[in-house]
């Protein structure tokens, strides 16, 4: 149109700029309540233990999310629902106050379930109302866009943390019925080669990444393999039967204290009923499948698999490197399952990268070079957990579809397990 | 009427037994039920602290208690509602099998609350059901008595333990708003006292009473006083203003150890809010009131107390003595109260000595001479508890009516400060 | 002599106590020195436990107590040895300062041995020096008397002591070399009957005693059994092969959960070397001989014990009672054992009552009637222990010869168990 | 020689390692000796924490590593000292054997100091003579060598833990009298400027490293800048009067969590005597020198320091490549400090990278790439500490002379700060 072709090219992008993130904090919205569907207001109450956090906590805590960041800063004439929620659901934001103990979340029964659910209507209203103006600035774009991908990744926790709590129940029960129960074996291994050379890794461009996933940098990377498929199951009974986690020689020094301390014999999750070894999962207690990826492993468990496979694991680099020309798609959560697809026969492709599984690097979480913090509380968003927890890429079953990129990093500390990770071995060429 | 004359006394006694018994068991039931309407279903899940538990795990271990001892030995033909609920509602009898861990009870949020009312429902339905036969044996009528005392003493765990619960909640809810915010003064103390000699203590007779208020047995008791009323808060604010948290020789040495690690420095439950000491109750958070008896204080804050005042705890047995021409009667949960009741001006008798507060006496609680544990389960009910605590006397504003005798022996850790509890001075004539 | 009866009798006889005294107390710091000889330097230094003390800490607090509380108080122009040293050995006394932290005892490394030697000489020549005096003051000699049983009390727990920490080590060395081996048999058990009434129990008399032991006052005991000898080795062995360590119903709930924390299953010190069961002791690693007493028992298995026999614990009170007409003597330290010697078949009296094992009584350690501290440090003596302990009797084979009385109350707490403590059973008449 | 001239090049070689080593090992041996010589036996015994050993436990232990791993395998018809030794001075070699438990080291008052002795004498007096054969092989050598550095990182540990063990100490001793107190100021600060590039970092020729130093590999280095010295006291009391402490902005997650647990406001071994700092050090307690490299913090601090001075740590490859053309020598053990020497102002140098203080890096500790562990006890050097610490560079005042190179890597968790670490400040060009 010759009108709109008078509308500077800027203003027309920042328009549909925020049309988009409408539509997409729509949608994020929605899935957050649409998880909770299947569950109690009972169950979305507790919390299994200090690493995880309730269904409403996950909820309200979003919610607070947009209201101390968004509308309180951006919103004209915002009334705040309730001043006494801050103090409720800041998870760890030290610049904006004092907060309720962690450990001590799965104790709030008020606000209920229900009052959270206005608070969130409450919310998603104001902001929706926001949208209504002509222009949204930029900074305020950019905090929408921020909060969507932030109540991504709880969604992602609130499915980790809810099997985490049905776990620890005597009924064991299942966020939603498992009907698929087939059982399949472990398709051969291909090693697929990658060159080396100078490469740069790290987010490149405009589009949103979080802070850690920048400066976009060079890196020197040796030639290596990386298997077409993660370890399955089926390969981790072999490294049981072998007597892994028996064998002191194959671990690190504090894993093997862990593994002693907790008395780990298996990944977590699994435990024999009838001398058969069972999973529960997201859909209850049904037996391991050898021909899926093995899960809830810890990076402990992953580095001395890789030892006995007389492997390595990748770098991070290696990963990114690797997943340069593959689709950023897989089995998200979207895709509906309960636990990892089985693998597949090789085609001389990587298969899995994405999704069904995180995959532990052998990459210790540390800042790119030239990274800093942002100033204020989102600075506190990302860097301050750069301590002794290791990278883990590629997004799993229960991350939101979308939302994992080639460039993305997540990390955990080298005991935990209730995430859906697993891994994928590599070898220098 | 001249058939009735006919059949024996004994057979005429136990049929009024059993239709007295059938009475207090639906009254029973129901007290328990109303008890958690307050509460929401999420409200009714988690466990603030290993000592409490959920109230909905109350709601169903008392079941469980009823179809266990009761429906399992003496129902005709009873099913079980659900082979699992026993290991999830089994609290603590070794002889009964394996049981869900102390600690996590707060997890359990299947079975969900609507469940556990069918399953009361099921039970209630049940025994009602076995007092349609003619005559039940003695043993089963035994059985549904203790089950009865035993629910009794869940009602006032129930309302302990969702204190505890609201207490550590930012927004310190209400079981039921306060309307009366009266604040009074500490009434003048009055001393009764009492002749030394050798009295009979413990149960007698033959209707109910746990294993532990017996064997009735003599104990010699010298002359002694009692204070006519429990202290009170205002009494205790004095006790706190002259350094009482923080002089070292007034504590039991593990009390003091206690006092510093845990940082008391007032009761449990108390708070400063804008200078002004408030105290976290049933009915949420209110103004200390100087009149009313001190509550939530451990058995070493009552002996620190006593010492800074000169005087001492009684014993359970002088306790027990002094309450010979009590009526049996005092503050108890029908009164309705939401904190102890204000205390008055002597009047030549022993005030409040049932009811309000849980009084702690100086008596480490052990076997009376004599006793023997019962074999089975019912043996583990009182005896093996017989170590480290002590006994407290009287009940408190939670305790169901008609619970408690001049004989009843609770019993806690020194150090445990969530129940009703006070403290009444002693001192030798 | 003419010249002696005009001294009046008074001063007759506080110049005989105060000789009485200087002998008594150079005899007594003799010993420490003594019991300290088969040890090197090093091996008077660690601890093996909070509970335990270092032999060089034995060795300075001891002599710390005379000089706070006699020398600075009573010997004119006393110069203290090293300001310093008050902190360093001071025990619990919080009227006496700051003190170093009991659980770091094992890492004073100085003052070294030596200087705690020269310590000692420089506390005993000032003391030795006060005697010179013509008349002592009776405080003066109280607490120089105080200061006697208090070192007492230490050399008992120097060699209870020092055997933790052998046994805690790969080498498993002995105090003195063993050279009696001899394995026996458990003798057949007599019990011996006693009337009940109103008896007077505590300490009577001028003689010293602690305060702990008084007031003396009447109690009701009931008629009462008591066997001929403690249990024995024998014994114990036939309550572990008939699964008493796997049998909750025998125990006490706290003790059921430590021995499960603790995995339990024989006495302290106890372990099997090819089949065999061992103890260790003072004399090293030697078989379990079945003729002598059981020894480094808890209170929680010495109940456990007695529930399985079928009997019971005695009160504190039965067997003071009991011991009314024997003489205060038994295989005290003066004996030189290394271990109980072994039991011996009955003859119609109680035998090992005073030596050999402390015996764990059912009673509480709490105060007697009209039981008060007195004012400052010697007040925190006994009185603020009197909360979760029980009460022990008799003394044991590390006891100092004429230490204990037939009203001595001996207390731990119910988990403890390296002292050498034992059991003797009890039942209604 | 015309003689030795005819002996072929890799003989002569190997005749003169063999006499190097020799030397070096009786000048390694003779070296412990002299450091445990200001100790008494009582101060070689016990342990101040669980990271630290005891002296008498490094003296033996260094001993062990040659019997078990040089005796055993290369000294023909050698006799073990003594076969229950290896038990109680094994570390951590689950290659080599059950062990003593590490918490326990400062138990062991058995073997004595004077047996350990006896113990050096034995193992000393047996490897000399296996240089007595014409020609060791090269296994053998490659072993003693190893046993060399393991003894010299123990010489370093042997004071860092008898600092750690005075330390807690009341009496504070010195473990050499300082006599230099001089008090200086902070000099300016110098940046000096490095080129980006590709460079090799690593160990490189047949001189010995560790494991850890290799394989020599390429990292791609970015321009960057290195300051002339480690930060000082001075600048660090800056940090604290800013509020260094109390501001979570700028500390680690995990930092600020162990800030607050710990109740850090200053380096360990500070302390406050009237007003002023005071440090803990092998010269006892003496106040604090500005002018001297801060010393005993951890990594947390090292980055909360350098965020709040808007500056970063260096990484381990920078570090290794500014260090590229200096001699590795500085202030080690050789200089006989008791603490770091004292800072100088700028002459265009890099000063104090060796000795004085090790200087942690942003380098996570992990594998270089290619890295793999040698079979057996040797394996177990390295390799399976590659997880949750940090790496550390440039060695310090307790680091032997000759131990430390520009390749040597040192690592510690991020919370150790007992060790002589420091920080020096790098930023991007």
């Amino acid at each position: 149109m010759a009108i709109a072709e008078q509308i500077p090219r800027e203003k027309q992008d920042r328009a549909a700029r925020q049309a988009h993130l409408k539509q997409r904090l729509a949608e994020t919205r929605e899935l957050s309540t649409r998880l909770a569907g299947p569950l109690s207001d009972e169950d979305q109450t507790p919390q299994s233990m200090e690493d995880a956090s309730p269904t409403k906590w996950h909820l309200a805590h979003t919610t607070w999310f947009f209201e101390e960041l968004v509308l309180k800063a951006h919103a004209a004439g915002y009334r705040e629902y309730d001043p006494r929620f801050a103090y409720c659901f800041n998870s760890y934001y030290e610049t904006l106050g004092e907060r309720h103990p962690r450990p001590r979340r799965g104790m709030l029964t008020r606000p209920t379930c229900a009052e959270v659910r206005a608070y969130r209507a409450y919310v998603d209203d104001a902001i929706m109302r926001m949208f209504e103006v002509d222009e949204l600035s930029d900074e305020a774009l950019d905090l929408i866009e921020l909060g969507i991908n932030h109540e991504q990744q709880h969604q992602e926790l609130l499915l980790t943390d809810i099997l985490s709590l049905f776990a620890v129940q005597p009924l064991r029960p299942a966020y939603r019925a498992e009907t698929e129960t087939t059982q399949g074996e472990t398709p051969p291994l291909e090693w697929l080669s990658f060159d080396g050379g100078i490469f740069e890794v790290g987010h490149k461009g405009d589009s949103f990444a979080y802070d850690n996933e920048g400066p976009r940098h060079e890196q020197l990377i040796r030639p290596f393999k990386l298997a077409h498929r993660p370890v399955t199951n089926g390969e981790w009974l072999e490294f049981m039967a072998d007597g892994g986690y028996e064998t002191a020689t194959l671990w690190l020094s504090d894993g093997w204290a862990t593994v002693n301390a907790e008395g780990w014999c298996a990944p977590c999750y699994w435990e024999k009923r009838d001398g058969v070894w069972h999973q529960m999962g997201l859909g209850g207690l049904v037996p391991v499948d050898p021909a899926r990826p093995v899960c809830h492993i810890s990076y402990y468990e992953a580095q001395a698999f890789a030892l006995w496979a007389g492997k390595r694991l990748p770098t991070e680099f290696e990963w990114e490197i690797a997943s340069r020309d593959l689709p950023e798609q897989g089995n998200t959560i979207g895709a509906g399952l309960l636990r990892p697809a089985p693998t597949r026969a090789p085609d001389g492709t990587l298969q899995q990268m994405f999704g069904d599984v995180w995959e532990w690097t052998s990459s210790a979480y540390s800042a790119y070079p030239g990274f800093s913090t942002a100033p204020g509380a989102v600075g506190e968003y990302n860097g301050k957990f750069m301590c002794g927890q290791y990278v883990l890429r590629g997004g799993s079953l229960a991350t939101p579809d979308g939302h994992v990129r080639r460039t993305y990093r997540n990390f955990f500390y080298p005991h935990q397990r209730w995430q859906f990770m697993g891994l994928r071995l590599a070898s220098d060429a």
